[in-house]
């Protein structure tokens, strides 16, 4: 399609990225081609590297290329708050939006029984035996609010509490910056049903 | 900033190809990771080739891995009309949309003499060669309707009258499906001015 075999199998490999298609596809190799094969090589090299050596922290399942990763490996984070979470894209969202500095747990995952991911998948077990390791006093659980993701908050709720660790939630409540009008029923509601004194 | 160097540095490495930012970035390394890693591979490879071999045709400048293209190698294109176009994305577009079977010459830009862009590095002498070879009866010219791009064609023309090759130019006017109300000004008088004659 560009006189280039080369070329053609860039632009069909580019498509891999999640959101692109063939047009941006062909925009991005004629723009690396035409203006920045050094940061393209440095891309190739980097995606290589990753992809070959990034495997999963035996400690909290985030991704590491070390068996411990550098949050659990860091002796600065508070030991006594677990922050459980379905993937690691959540995990950088907390650490970038909060101020949270204690441990992660990343699940890869919630509870889908249709989908074969049971307790098992999750690394539930690694979980438990990290809550008997008896330093944790507080689980965040920080599950996505869908129907799985409560389902799995419900067990992690289980456990913590087995284990004899408290478990939180994140609040749930009509986002700040939003309209009412646009605000989506169920958690119009829930937000009106967990209204709090103010002052 | 997710707990791997390494994929922070992916991330950061993704953020070559344009229109992704970091939170687009991000994405695509944590989709790879995740689910992809095969196919990543192979973009890096893809990468890798592409960057390294891909050159420019001798005789069109358009992107080729080989001393000729094959779009110039191949003897099934008619040798007679040759259509001129800013950039290699250019002779894509027109390639995929038009039913096109003649020859091409890529200018790797147009003339603008403030960016230093001049009938050298457009590779002109290389086409003033290709219009005395002698096979060539039409050039069709197909640079952008910019300012610089009319200038760019106003300058090929004169190239092709004194190879004594006839210079043609894309029609301009209303965009397929466009409404005349939100068609600029400039395109709707030219439109109307080259009016035809219908049936």
């Amino acid at each position: 399609m560009t006189g280039s075999p080369l070329l053609n199998e860039l632009i069909e490999a580019l498509r891999c990225l999640p959101g692109v298609g063939s047009k941006s596809a062909q925009r991005m190799a004629f723009h690396l081609l035409e203006r920045d094969r050094e940061r393209g090589l440095r891309l190739a090299g980097a995606l290589e590297e990753a992809l070959r050596r990034v495997g999963h922290c035996t400690r909290c399942r985030n991704f590491s290329e070390t068996p411990v990763c550098a949050l659990c490996a860091s002796t600065s984070r508070d030991r006594h708050v677990l922050c459980v979470v379905e993937s690691a894209a959540d995990l950088t969202a907390i650490e970038q939006a909060t101020g949270y500095r204690g441990q992660y747990f990343v699940l890869l995952g919630r509870l889908s029984p249709l989908d074969g991911l049971g307790p098992q998948e999750l690394g539930l077990s690694l979980l438990a035996e990290r809550l008997a390791e008896g330093e944790i006093e507080e689980m965040i659980i920080a599950t996505n609010p869908t129907v799985e993701g409560e389902a799995t908050a419900h067990y992690l709720a289980e456990l913590a509490r087995a284990g004899g660790v408290r478990p939180t939630r994140l609040a749930h409540g009509v986002p700040l910056g939003g309209e009412l009008e646009y605000v989506d029923r169920g958690t119009l509601a829930h937000a009106f049903g967990s209204r709090q004194l103010l002052g």
